[in-house]
C-alpha cells in the first residue's frame, strides 16, 4: 500500500504549510476533522482576548472605542476577511450572526428588485439560509415566493421573474461547489441579483467574488477562519449596490452619524449601513487573531493543500474500508470538492461517537452523514491516515455498535 | 458644608454594598462614572473568559457545544436575568444586539395587532429604538406610522388604534423613568402591546416586569450588568404571548428541532423562537459573570444606594458649582430618576474631555449633555464627591478651553 503512514509523515515533511499547525492550540491524541464547524484555537487568540479584557476594557474602559480603535473594527476586520474573497477592503464588515446578515441582505435584495416575486435557492441547502428566506417573505408579505431546484436545473431555472439566488458556494453537508461565475452571470443576464453563502468557503478555498461579478454574500467566523465559537459573521455588498440598498435592520451603528443622536433614520454611505447594534468586541477580537493568521498563507497553497487531503482521505476509505456501507456523497473530483468530505453510512451517528472517542473527531449531519473536514493550516496527510485506520478499526470490529451511541446529543 | 470628603468617605465605610467594589477591576486614580454606557470589568470574568477559551475551545473544540453546555447558554443566562427584571425563568433569553432584538419583538408585535397602524414612542427616544421602528415600517410596508409623543401626553394617546408602544424605561440621557405599570396597564385597556427597552435600567433600578403586566422587553447586557463591550442583549417575552408571536429573523436556533436540518421553518416554543443564528460563546461568557456578581447583591440595597448617589451629585454640583451654567436636566427626586444624573451645559463637550483627562470619566451626549452614571456595585460616595470636586475646578479655572478639546471623537 503507498498511503502508508511513512509516507503520509513524509508528505508532512516537505508541506510548505506544516509551519502554521504550531501556530494553533490542539489537544494531545486529537486529529480534528471538524474544523468546518468549529475552527481549532490560534494560540495567539488567548492573549489577545485576555490583553482585551484586561487592559482595554478593565484600564481603558470606555475610552477604548476611540483610543483602541473597537468602533472601526467591523471595517477593520472587513478590510482583512475582503483579502480572502477577492473583494474591495471597503465591500466587507464583520458584525452579527450569519443568519442576521442573510435576513439584512435578502429583504435589501428583494426590495431591490420588487418588481420580482421569486427567490431561487436549492433542496437540502443549509437550513438557516432557507429559514431566512421563509422568515424575510413573512415579513414583507408580498407574494414572494421560493422556488427550490435541485442544482443540476439550476441555471435553467433563473429567469426575468427571478429577483434572488441565494445558494450556499460549498455545500455544508455535500461538499459539493457551485460554479459562482456562471451562476452569477446567468443571474446577470436575467436581471436577478446573487447572494452567496461563503460558510463552508472562505477561508478554505480560492474564492474571487469581484471577478465573478458578485452582488452580495456573507460568511461565517468560526469556521476556517478559526474566529472562535459563535465568531461574529462577514457580509459582502459589492460597491455598485452599497448606496441602493438598504438594511431592514436599521440599528444606530448603521447610521450615517451614530453620535449625533437625532431621531431620523439616515443610512452610512457604503456598506456600513449594513451595521445595526454595538459589536461584539471580545468576538471581534478572537475573529482578527483568526483572520491575520490566515492572511500569512498563501491561499493557493491552501487550496492545493485541501484538494489532496481530501484526495488522500477518499482513496484512503475505499482501500481500508470497502465493504462496509460507505458511500462517498462528496465529488471525487477536487476541483468539484470544497475542504471536507461526506460519507452516508446507516450508523452514521454511532460511527462519530466511536470516533470521537477514540480521538478522530468528525461530525454527524442528520439524518445518515459523517463529514470530515479538511483544515490546510493545522492538519497534516498523517493525521488522515491515523484517522482512515480508526475508522477501519470502528467498522472491522462494530465497535460503533454500542447501546450508549444511540442516544443523541446535540452538537453544532 | 456637610458633605465633605471626610464625610462622604464615612458612608462608604458603611455602605452595606462596599464589598462588592473590589469584584471589579478598577483603574487607578479614576472615578468611572461612565459604567450605563460600558459597565467595568469584574475580577473574574478575565480567567473566565481565559478558561473558555484556552480549555473549552482550545481543548474541548466542537465537544464543548455539549460539554460545556455552550448551547443552553442563551436560556440559562437569561433565566439569571429573568431574576433582575421581574420575569419567570424561561421568558428571557440572551442573544444578538438590543438593535436586532427590538426588530425582531417589533414585527413580531405589529403582526400580532395586524389590524392597527399606530406605534407609539416619544421623541429623543434612544436613536436605535425609533431607527428600529422605521426599519421595521419600510420592511413590513403595510402603512404603518409612529407617533412620537412628549411623556406628559403618552397616556392619553394611546388608544385603540395603538398596536404597540414602545418606549425606553429609564431615558439614556435625561434619566427620567416611565411608570411601568400606568402605562403598561393604559395599553392592555386599549388591546396594544408594549415594549419596553430595560438598557438603562436592568441591573440598576428594581424591575418588576411580570407585576407590571408586562408583554415584551429587550436590555443591555454591557452597561450595568457589566458583561463587557458589546455584549449580547436580553430579550423577554410575557409567556402569554410566547406561542402566539413570531420572529421575523428565523434562524436555526430559532427552529424546534436545529439539529433535524430539514427545509421547512418550525418556530420552537417559547422564548427560544426568538434565537436566531449562532450566539458568541465568548460574549455570552463574560455576560454570564457580570450576571452572576449582580445576583449576589440586594437589588433593594442597589437600588436605594443608586438614588442616594444621584442625591447626592445633585446637591453637591448644586452647593459646589453653582453659577456654571449648568442646568439639572435629571428628575430631582430620586424616585423619578435613574442611575445616572445628566446636566446641560453649552460647553459640556469640552467639559467632559477636561474631566477624562483629569481622571473623572462620565460622557457626553449630544448636542450639549453632560452624564455622569452611577454604578451601586462598585462607585463610592467619595468617588461622587472627588468628581464634583473635579468638574469645580474645572469651571472655575475654565480647563475646558482649550482648542484640542473643540474636535470631536466618537464614543459610544
Amino acid at each position: 500500500m503507498t498511503l502508508s503512514l511513512q509516507y503520509l509523515g513524509k508528505l508532512d515533511g516537505i508541506d510548505p504549510l506544516r509551519k502554521f499547525r504550531s501556530a494553533f492550540a490542539l489537544p494531545e491524541g486529537i486529529v480534528y476533522l471538524d474544523g468546518n464547524s468549529l475552527g481549532a484555537l490560534p494560540v495567539a487568540s488567548a492573549a489577545r482576548v485576555s490583553d482585551l479584557i484586561t487592559h482595554e476594557w478593565g484600564q481603558g474602559l470606555v475610552r477604548s472605542w476611540s483610543n483602541h480603535n473597537w468602533i472601526e473594527a467591523p471595517q477593520r476586520i472587513g478590510a482583512k476577511i475582503a483579502r480572502l474573497v477577492g473583494a474591495r477592503p471597503h465591500e466587507v464588515v464583520v458584525t452579527d450572526s450569519v443568519s442576521v446578515n442573510l435576513f439584512k441582505l435578502v429583504v435589501a435584495a428583494l426590495r431591490a428588485r420588487a418588481s420580482r416575486r421569486v427567490v431561487i435557492s436549492e433542496p437540502g441547502n443549509f437550513p438557516t439560509d432557507l429559514y431566512v428566506i421563509e422568515g424575510a417573505f413573512d415579513t414583507l408579505n408580498a407574494g414572494h415566493w421560493l422556488q427550490l431546484c435541485a442544482r443540476q436545473s439550476l441555471l435553467e431555472a433563473i429567469d426575468t421573474e427571478t429577483a434572488l439566488v441565494l445558494l450556499t458556494h460549498v455545500h455544508y453537508k455535500t461538499a459539493e461547489v457551485f460554479d459562482m461565475h456562471a451562476i452569477t452571470r446567468r443571474a446577470h443576464e436575467c436581471g436577478a441579483l446573487v447572494l452567496w453563502d461563503l460558510s463552508h468557503s472562505a477561508g478554505a478555498l480560492p474564492i474571487d467574488l469581484n471577478g465573478a461579478e458578485a452582488d452580495l454574500a456573507v460568511g461565517c467566523g468560526y469556521k476556517y477562519l478559526n474566529g472562535g465559537p459563535g465568531a461574529s459573521s462577514f457580509l459582502f455588498v459589492a460597491e455598485r449596490h452599497q448606496n441602493a440598498l438598504v438594511s431592514p435592520l436599521t440599528g444606530w451603528l448603521g447610521h450615517a452619524k451614530p453620535f449625533d443622536f437625532v431621531d431620523q433614520y439616515a443610512p452610512a454611505p457604503g456598506v456600513a449601513r449594513f451595521l445595526c447594534g454595538t459589536p461584539s468586541v471580545l468576538s471581534l477580537a478572537a475573529l482578527e487573531v483568526g483572520v491575520d493568521l490566515l492572511l500569512q498563507a498563501d491561499m493557493t497553497l491552501v487550496a492545493a493543500k485541501s484538494r489532496r487531503l481530501g484526495d488522500i482521505l477518499i482513496e484512503l476509505v475505499a482501500s481500508e474500508c470497502g465493504g462496509f456501507d460507505l458511500e462517498l456523497v462528496s465529488p471525487a473530483e477536487g476541483h468539484l470538492r470544497g475542504s471536507h468530505v461526506a460519507f452516508r453510512h446507516p450508523h452514521a451517528y454511532q460511527i462519530v461517537r466511536a470516533l470521537i472517542e477514540r480521538g478522530v473527531i468528525g461530525d454527524f449531519r442528520a439524518p445518515d452523514v459523517l463529514r470530515f473536514g479538511l483544515t490546510p493550516l493545522y492538519l497534516g496527510y498523517e493525521d488522515i491516515g491515523r484517522a482512515v485506520f480508526t475508522l477501519k478499526e470502528v467498522l472491522t470490529k462494530r465497535l460503533w455498535d454500542r447501546p450508549e451511541y444511540r442516544v443523541r446529543a446535540t452538537t453544532t
